[in-house]
C-alpha cells in the first residue's frame, strides 16, 4: 500500500504544497475501504467531505427518471472526487460507487475548512497549484487542438457564410464558449487561433461579427486542415 | 469597453462565483493602461498583485544569459496572468510586456489576501471553480488524446521491449509524468488508458513494470492507432 503522504502530495489538488501543509492535510485524512459495488455517497446528500483514491476504481454516475444509469467519470489512484460540491457548499450532484475493492482517503469538510481558516496561506497555495495546472492544461489542449481546430473553424465559417447567404461577413449565432466546445477546444485556444488567423489576414473579428478576408485561404485550410505558421 | 464586472465574471479564476463575491472582487480591482511595448512587471520582482486582460495582448517572456528572448505565453482578453506567483508568495518568474495597447485589471495582493481572509468562502469557492475547470480540461484532454495516444503508447512499449531485449516484460525508465508528457497527454489520461489496455488483456501493469500480453494487438495498435473499445 502506498504511503498516505505520497498519495496526498501526488494528487493534483495538493501537489506542490510545502511539506508542513502536506503534513497538516495528512493529519485530517481518514482512510476508508469500500467493497466492489458499495455506495460511497448519493446524489442530493450534503457534501460531508471529499475523497482521493488510494487504490481501486470509483464510478460517478446519475440515474435517469427511467432508471437508466449514466456514468459521468471513473476515477483511479491519485484522483480526487467530490471536492467541487464540498468546496462550493453544495450537495453531491451525483452518486459514487466503488467498481473494484477500493481504498480511499476521506477529507472531512469541517476539518478541511477549519484548516484553511487557521492557515490562510494553504488556500492561497492550493489556488496557486490549481492555477498553474490549469495553465499547463490550457497549453496542452492548445497543442492537441492545433492539428484540427483551425480547419474545423474555417469549415464552420464557410458553412455560416453559406447559411447566412453572406459574401464575406458572418455573424456568430452561438457564444464563444459554445463554438469552442463545438470545435472540440476551449475558449482560450479558440481566441488565440482567431487572433492568429486575423494576424495572417484571413479573417477580421469584431465581437460576434467575422469578416472572411481571404476566402481561398480559408477554403484551403478547411480542406487540408493546414494553416501555415499557426503553430510557429 | 467591456464592463469590469463582466470581465471578472468571465475569467476562469472567478467564473461561477456568487454575485456578492464578484462584487467584492470588483471593489479591489484597479484599471491600468499600458502602451505597446510597455513593461508590466519584470522577473524577480515581488508579486505585488495579479492581472486580468480586459483588452489588448500581453507577452510573458524570459531573457537568456545571451540576451535571447523566449516567449512563454501570450495572453488576451479574459485571461489572468501573474496569479500563480502572487498566490504562492513568490516573485514573478518572468517578464510581462504589452504587445498591443492594453487595458488590464490589477488585483493588489494585499487587498486580495485581506478579502479571502475576511471571506473564507471566497477562497473555497475559487477552489471549487478551479477544480471544476480542471476536471473539464482533463476530460477535454482525454477526448483529444484518444485518437493518438494509445497508438503512441503501444509504439513506445514495443520500442522499449526491443531496447531492453525483453520478450514480453519492460521496465519504464522514466516517471509516469514524463511518459505522459512524451506521449502528448497528462498522467490522468495515461493511467486511464493503461487501465483500459490492461482490462482488454493487452498489457499488465505493476508499478513501473509492464508485461506485454498481446504483442500482435499492440503492434496492430501501434500501426493503425486504433484500439477497439478504448473510447467506448
Amino acid at each position: 500500500m502506498k504511503n498516505i503522504l505520497d498519495v496526498i502530495s501526488q494528487t493534483p489538488l495538493f501537489g506542490g504544497l510545502p511539506a508542513d501543509q502536506l503534513q497538516a492535510i495528512r493529519a485530517i485524512a481518514v482512510t476508508r475501504r469500500f467493497d466492489k459495488g458499495e455506495r460511497i455517497f448519493s446524489e442530493g446528500q450534503p457534501g460531508s467531505g471529499f475523497y482521493v483514491v488510494m487504490s481501486g476504481r470509483i464510478k460517478i454516475f446519475k440515474v435517469s427518471a427511467e432508471g437508466k444509469e449514466q456514468i459521468l467519470h471513473i476515477f483511479g489512484p491519485g484522483e480526487p472526487f467530490g471536492e467541487v460540491p464540498v468546496f462550493s457548499g453544495k450537495p453531491f450532484p451525483a452518486n459514487a460507487e466503488a467498481i473494484a475493492p477500493s481504498q480511499l482517503l476521506f477529507f472531512p469538510k469541517q476539518a478541511f475548512i477549519a484548516l484553511t481558516s487557521a492557515t490562510p496561506s494553504l488556500a492561497l497555495n492550493m489556488l496557486a497549484v490549481l492555477s498553474l495546472r490549469l495553465r499547463q492544461f490550457t497549453v496542452q489542449i492548445e497543442n492537441l487542438s492545433l492539428k484540427e481546430v483551425p480547419g474545423r473553424l474555417a469549415s464552420y465559417l464557410i458553412y455560416l457564410a453559406a447559411e447566412q447567404a453572406a459574401a464575406d461577413t458572418v455573424a456568430l449565432t452561438i457564444s464563444k464558449g459554445q463554438l469552442a466546445s463545438l470545435l472540440g477546444t476551449i475558449p482560450e485556444t479558440l481566441s488565440r487561433m482567431m487572433a492568429k488567423m486575423a494576424g495572417m489576414g484571413l479573417i477580421e473579428v469584431e465581437g460576434r461579427t467575422i469578416r472572411l478576408l481571404d476566402r481561398d485561404a480559408l477554403e484551403n485550410l478547411a480542406r487540408t486542415g493546414k494553416l501555415m505558421g499557426i503553430d510557429g
